[in-house]
Parts: structure tokens; C-alpha cells; sequence
């Protein structure tokens, strides 16, 4: 086995399994990936930011895993060449130098060499939060995340259906709202685009405080709205409770053995019952 | 084929399918009704407004939007008696004037020849935004909306019934909140119908923060009439949930295929299991 | 027939059904409920009840409606010894006035002559919305009506626990929020029945924004009761939805014929496919 | 019978059963822990804490409560070696003395001691409001209940996937929000972590109005955050209601009988109808 070999089945956790060196690696790489968002969250507070003594070794663990993460990523780039879709060489490297979580990768490095560069920029700062998807990289993707998975492709159609009614609600009630209070709280109902800010706050009924109406016409029509929002909520709920039954009785549906009698197949729960009549409820 | 029938076939989007001629007439109308809206929405915030070059490209947009309605207009109340539901010549018009898409079509032109002739009202303005309405009539009735719907109709007597449950109880649970706050807050809770907004706010888990109760009684009660809210919005969410289950199962209990031994006919999915039996779970 | 008999059939809508001189009275009587109600929710508001003429009207109209249940309520009582259920005699009668519908039509009418003797108590005025009540007497026990009230009753054992379970995490939440927070907002959190109003505001994801935690360790603790009381109230919806399941296919399980051919019992809905095959979706 | 022995069933109230001594003590222990979390709780109330009278009833009552959990802590230790589990002696009884209800028991007599040698701990006080869990100690584990836990043991997998989707979505928009409103309100929106609180609000749908987004990049990435966080809380709304689904089809599927005929298993609820041809739907 040649060397670049060696290093891409190593990296690529899911292709040969996890034991050996594969594991350790993956294990230090994750926990890097997580002391590091911590060290990211907490460096936001004053309190600790200003604390010389964390200053300096957020700064050393920060240069520390870029260096980590920077050398991860040439190794991957320079090794995903074994993998079959990626076989053609350059064009296959650069085809995974784009794919999604080569992405996921560079936007969690670049941040910090482009702040080497340039002066402080706040929201390119942030990018560097997005190394927590690496996390999900790692995670094995279980009976249960592939169950949830299958249910939102399924009822994918309803669910934009359903997203789509919402927006169009959210647009013809805000502008509504926007004539009936304009007038009275020129300065919180703005324009549309402003009173837009109030429809989803309150068809999400999660109500801030700091926009509601106040004319009883506004308040008429806001009662109206907020209890459309309800069922129009209602819906993806009752559409996501009958994707997973559907999913569940096609997973029970699968439960058949062959009776060894007749031939004919049994479904197995029937099967379980009938041996043990003392179980009937 | 008259020219008569020839519009009637290019306008109704659904009579001939979507090619040709019909479909680019179609995808320039819901592009102009898009670009349309938008405009409305954008020409509220003032500092877009105040604009010159923005003002006078809006205005232009929007005399030229209401032509081509107009057109459109005149031309569909010119060419429905080609629908067989509208064939009695002027007879067949007047009821297609009346009919629900036509209303749509002439509430989205009538408020520009409204605000020509008269000075400005904002309410009538904001029928404008129903042109929005329009975006629903090119829309294909998938497979997912037809569900929704068939779900919403047949689940229409509970969900009605749920309805009147929240009304009755947002006025029983709106008079006592009433009694209990009105002599510690009057300006708040003056009257019945204004506390009746600090129902709908609860009871939908809203909670702007307007208006609660202040009193231990008060508190008491809203705290009891917020629990049982929950419950009540609960239904709702259940009654559609299983609208949906009941839908899915009744799809796929079409599924059904003749055998070609026994001329018996069988359920597709557990063929499907008895030939593939390395499937089974 | 005596007029007893007649005047029990006239008065009792359900006993012979929706005709004649029956159906008259009970619509009046409801227009009568439905007008009262409304005019003691408006006479609340200032505007309108300093208003001389709305006043007097009131005034009149109430005296009336006062006067039209207190003849219905004796009439009632006096002829409910036709029902089996209260024969005999007196002792029915009484068992009658303290059955559920004639309370609700004493307290109906109770508060107008307590206040024609004392002085006017607030709370004893609230008791006239409760005519609204009546409402629920005339509705029709429809087939959705029935089917909420079972799915409620069959539920109502995992609908308690929940219950007992939301009182339970709002006592020790509600605990824990008041020790956390009492030191720094020693007038908001005042006492843990006090803060029990922050428990029950918080959980139904209401939020006025009366009372909140301030502290990190208050936030901290407010965010885990938040997330845990999403989950305890999503418990609920998920029963009820199940329950509603359950119902519908126990109805669609009955849906049976006998096979004319073989005497065997077959499920109406296969059969409807086995005869329309190009209906397979 | 040994009296530790006699001990141990009396006060292991499921060992033998609901009846004679062992009922009345546990019976009066339920009432002594009740009164006692409703006094612990009024104690909290300024207005009855200086209530001379109260505060000594209320001492007694505390000193009465912990002597009777005293005797009843020691007992339980003398006479846990009964239970099998338990058996080894003192061995067993350290193992019992860190099983959860011995520490269940501990927390409720501890703060007490504590208390009386130190100077007074709000945070080691409330500790006493735990005496509640011993509540359920006596719940008889009634069906409802036990189905309740069937659900969230069997949709446990997927319940905790979207727990950690919930976490992480939290994490992701509470960095993204921070970077944008931080500029602007630098008081509110001081660090992550400060701002983890506005995410568990928002996203909750709660809203108490003490942080909310006020730059128009805020309140557009809030608004995706809102509508998004609705999805992520009805998946579990969705995964648990179609666990009780699942959970009641298997209890419905258990109920077969063997037909008397022809030795088959036979569906109760059919034979049931077959039977009553005058039942149909």
C-alpha cells in the first residue's frame, strides 16, 4: 500500500472503519474541533478576553490547530485521488477542493489567515464558527438520523407547500398591517419590508414586544392573522407525525418470514402472538 | 380555430398545457405581477421612496403593469364564453365577472383608476398587494397541495368545531380576565372587546407584553386559561396529523396488483418483499 | 297529550326533534342568548355605555331577556318530571335543578336579581356571560363533536399524567428560578407562588416580558426549563394525534360487507379498487 | 417473620401490596411531604413569613417533618438488606445508600442539618423542595404511564438527534446573531454566550422582549431562525406522536382469538362486527 494511500484511508474515517490509527487521529481531530468552538464562544466575553492569561493561549491554540487543520486539509486534497470519484488527478482535485465538505474545511481555516493579512473584519471572524460542522463529519449516520432523513425527503413536497403559504401570508398580512398602522406608529411600521419583521414574530408567536398593534383595526386584523398562523403551523406538524408513521409501518411492513409449513411468508409479529396466547391483552 | 378561441387558449393557462405561445404569455404575466409586488413592498420604505429615479421608474412600471392587466382583463371577459361553464354569451360574462379569479384580477387594477380619479387612500392602495393572489393561478395542483387540500376538507367539521372552542373560550376567558383586571389597570383592560386582544395574544402564546395580568387572581386565571390553551391548540395539530395518516394510508392502499397465477390480487409492497427477500430488516 | 307534555316537548329540542312551534322558540331563545351576550360584552366599553340611548336599550333588553329565562327556567322545572330520568314528583324536580344544564341556566339569571337587591358586585356580573353556555345546549351532538369527545376521553388517562407532570416541573422549576433569582430581583421574584406566574408564562413559550431571569445562572437554568417544556408539551399533540388515529381507523374498520358469492366479510374499500383498476395509482 | 423483615414490607410500599399498616404509613407519609413542600413553598411569601404565628408553626412543623424523615432514612438502611439487591450486608446497604431514591430521600432531610450548623444557604435550602420526588415514589406505574415511557424509550434515538440539531442550531445562529447586533447594541448582545439566551428564546418562540435584533441584517437572519426553529420543535412533536401511534397499534394487535372452526387466528374487532351486522358504519 503506498503511502497516499495509507494517509487517505486513514483521514477518511468511513472508509475503512474505525480502529488503529484511523480512530485515535479522528478522535484528537474532533476534539480539537471542540475545544476550539469552545475557546471561539468564550473569547466573545469580555470578562475572559481581557484575561492576559487566556489571551495568550487561545492565541497559541488558535495558531495551533489552523497549523492542525491546514496540514489535514493539504493531506486530504493531496490523497482524495484514491478515492473512485475523485481518481482523475488535478481535475479530480479540484472537483474536490469544491465539493461540500472540502468547504466546510477551507471556511474554517481561511478566516484566520485572512485576518493575518488584513485588519480585524467581525464577520469574517464568524466563518470560523463553522468548523462545528465538522463535527457532523464524524457523526455515524444512524438508524435514526437516516429515519428523520427519509421522513423530510418524503414530505419534501408538502413541507415547501406548506413553507410557501407561510411566506405568502407573512407578505399579504404585513402589508395589511402596514396600512392599518402606518399612521398611528409611523416610526415601528416603517414600510412593508419593516412591518415584515412583525409577521414573523408574531406568526411564530413568539412576540418580542417591541412591534404590535395598537388601532383596534390592527388589532382586529392581528387576532385574524395570529390564530391563521396557528393552523398554517399546524400543518407541517401534522404533515412530519404522518411522514414518520408512514416511515415506521413501512419498517414494520419489511417483518416477514417464510412459514416453513406452507410457504406461504408470515409477517413476523402475528407469528410471536400466536405462540404465546398467555400475552393476550 | 376562431381568434376568440385562440386568446381563450393562450390566457387559460390549465385548457391547453403548458407550451408555446401560452407559456411564454404566462411566465411574462407572473414575472410582471413578481417584479410588481416587489415594487409595491420596496416603494413603502422612505428612503427608497425619496429616491427620484426609483419614484419615476416605479410610476412608469406601474402605469405600464396596469395597462397590460387591463388588456389581459378585457381580454379574458372577452374570450370565457369559450369555457363551456360561461357559454351563455353576455349572460356567461356577467357570471364569469363575478366569479372568484375574475374578482382577483379586478381587484388588482381597480385601485390605480380608483386613485387616478380621487386623492390618496391608503386602504384602497393596499389592494394593490392582492395582485399577489394572481401568483396562485399558474401554480400546478401537484400532488402535495391536493393532499393538503383533500386533508383541510375532510377534517373541516373537527377543525370547525375546534374553532368555535377557541372563540367560546377566548370571550368566557376575556370577560373574567375583564372583571379581574379592569379596577388595578382601567386603561389596559377598559373594556371587554380590548381585553378580548389579551386573550387572542395568550391563548396563542404570543405575549407582546402589552397587556397581563397584574392582580394574584388575575395571574391565577391567566395562568389556568394558558394551560388550557395549549391543550386547545393541540387539537388542531392532532386532528390534521391524523388527516394526513389517513390520506397516505388510503393512497397507498390503492397499491394493489392482480396476480398472474391465481388471478388474486395483492398488495404491491409485500410482492415486493417476497421477491427480494435479502431485504428483509 | 297534556300541556305539560307539550310545553316539556317544546322546551326540550332534543325529545322530538327540529319542527314546528319546538324549533321557533329555540331559535328566539338562542337569538335572545347570542343578542344579551353580545350587548354585556359592549356595555364594558365606556364609549358605548355612556352613550344615554345604548343604555337605556340595554337596560330594557336585559329586564326583558331576564324575564323571558326566569318564565323558560320555571317552565323547565315544571315540566321536567316528563323526562324518565326526573319522575318523581318533587324529588325529580330537585334532582333536576341541580342537574349540569339548569345550574347554567340559574346562574344566567341568578346575578341580575342579586344585583337588583345589593349594591353592584363586579364579579357577580361576569356571571351573566355564562348564558353563553346556553349556546352548547342547542348544538347538534354532531358526528366530529362525538368523535373529539372520545378521542379526549380515551386519552384522558395520558392527557392526566401530562398534566401531573407539566404542575410537577412548574413547582420545582418555579423553586429553583426563585433561589437564583430572588437576590438580584427581590421585587419581581418575590416568592416562589410569585414566580410560579414566570413558570407557567415560560413553559407555554408565552413570555410576556414582565418577569425574566437576569443572572447567568438564571439563564442558564430558564433555558433547559424552556427546551424541557417544548418536549412535556409536545407530549400532548403527539396523544392526541394518536388518539384521533386510532378513532378514525376504528371507524374505517367497521366499513365491512358480506361477499355475496363466498358469504365471506370484505373490506368495502378493496373491494371498490378490485372493480376500478385503472383508478391504481 | 423477623421485625426487619416486618419493617421492610411496611415500608416498602410495592413489596406487598396497598393494604393495612404498610397503606396508613405510607399514607401519612405522602400527607406529612405534601403539607410540607405546600409550607416550604408559602414560606417564600413576605407577607406570611412574618406572620408570628405561621413562622413557629412552620418551624415545628419543618422539625416534625425531618425527625419523621430521620427515623424513616434509618430504617430504610436497617431494613434494605431484605431486598435481594441489596443482601450483602453493609456492602448492600452502601450500594443502597447511592441508589436513587436513597439519595432521593438524603436531599430531603440534608439541607436541614446543614441549616441548623451553618449560617443560611438559599441554594442548599431549596434542596428540601425535592422531598416532592418522593411523590412519585408512590405513583402507582399505571398503564398510561407506562406507555408514556415506552414512547420516549423506543423514540429515544431520534428524540436526542434532534436534540443535538436544536444545540447546534443554537450554537450556529446565536455566533451568527452575536456578530451582527453586537456592533450595535454592544450592552444586550455582549459575547456568545450572553447571546446563547436570546437564541433559547427565540427559537423556543417564548420572546420576553429583553434581547431582540434591531439592524435589518438581525431581524432578516432572525426571521430564517424563527421559521426554521418552528421545523426543528415539530419533528419531535411529530416523532412522539407517531411512537404512541406505534405504540397502540402493537397493544391492538395482541387482540386475537383462535376461531373455535378452523383453528385459525382470528382479528377480535372483525369477529366482532361479523357478529353485529346491524353495527355497520
Amino acid at each position: 500500500m503506498t503511502l497516499r494511500k495509507r494517509v487517505y484511508n486513514t483521514l477518511e474515517f468511513s472508509a475503512v472503519g474505525r480502529r488503529g490509527m484511523s480512530l485515535y487521529i479522528n478522535i484528537a481531530l474532533v476534539s480539537i474541533i471542540f475545544i476550539n468552538s469552545v475557546a471561539i464562544i468564550l473569547h466573545t466575553v469580555p470578562e475572559i478576553r481581557h484575561y492576559r492569561l487566556y489571551e495568550s493561549i487561545f492565541t497559541d491554540f488558535e495558531i495551533f490547530s489552523v497549523i492542525i487543520f491546514t496540514i489535514e486539509y493539504c493531506l486530504r486534497i493531496w490523497s482524495c485521488v484514491e478515492n473512485p470519484r475523485y481518481k482523475n488527478g488535478w481535475r479530480g482535485r479540484l472537483r474536490y477542493i469544491f465539493s461540500f465538505w472540502a468547504i466546510v474545511d477551507f471556511l474554517g481555516i481561511f478566516p484566520f489567515y485572512f485576518t493575518l493579512l488584513t485588519s480585524d473584519f467581525g464577520i469574517i471572524r464568524i466563518l470560523r464558527v463553522f468548523r462545528l460542522f465538522r463535527l457532523f463529519r464524524v457523526t455515524r449516520y444512524s438508524h435514526a438520523l437516516k429515519m428523520i432523513r427519509n421522513v423530510l425527503l418524503e414530505t419534501k413536497e408538502e413541507l415547501l407547500i406548506c413553507f410557501s403559504f407561510i411566506i405568502f401570508t407573512l407578505l399579504i398580512s404585513s402589508s395589511v398591517m402596514y396600512y392599518l398602522e402606518h399612521n398611528v406608529q409611523p416610526e415601528r411600521f416603517r414600510s412593508i419590508p419593516a412591518t415584515l419583521w412583525w409577521g414573523v414574530i408574531t406568526m411564530t408567536t413568539t412576540g418580542y414586544g417591541d412591534m404590535y398593534p395598537v388601532t383596534a383595526a390592527g388589532k382586529f386584523f392581528g387576532g385574524i392573522v395570529l390564530i391563521l398562523g396557528i393552523a398554517l403551523f399546524a400543518l407541517p406538524t401534522g404533515i412530519i407525525a404522518s411522514g414518520f408513521m408512514e416511515q415506521i409501518r413501512r419498517d414494520k411492513g419489511r417483518k416477514y418470514i417464510q412459514c416453513p409449513h406452507c410457504n406461504e411468508w408470515v409477517d413476523l409479529q402475528e407469528v410471536h402472538h400466536v405462540h404465546k396466547p398467555t400475552e393476550k391483552h
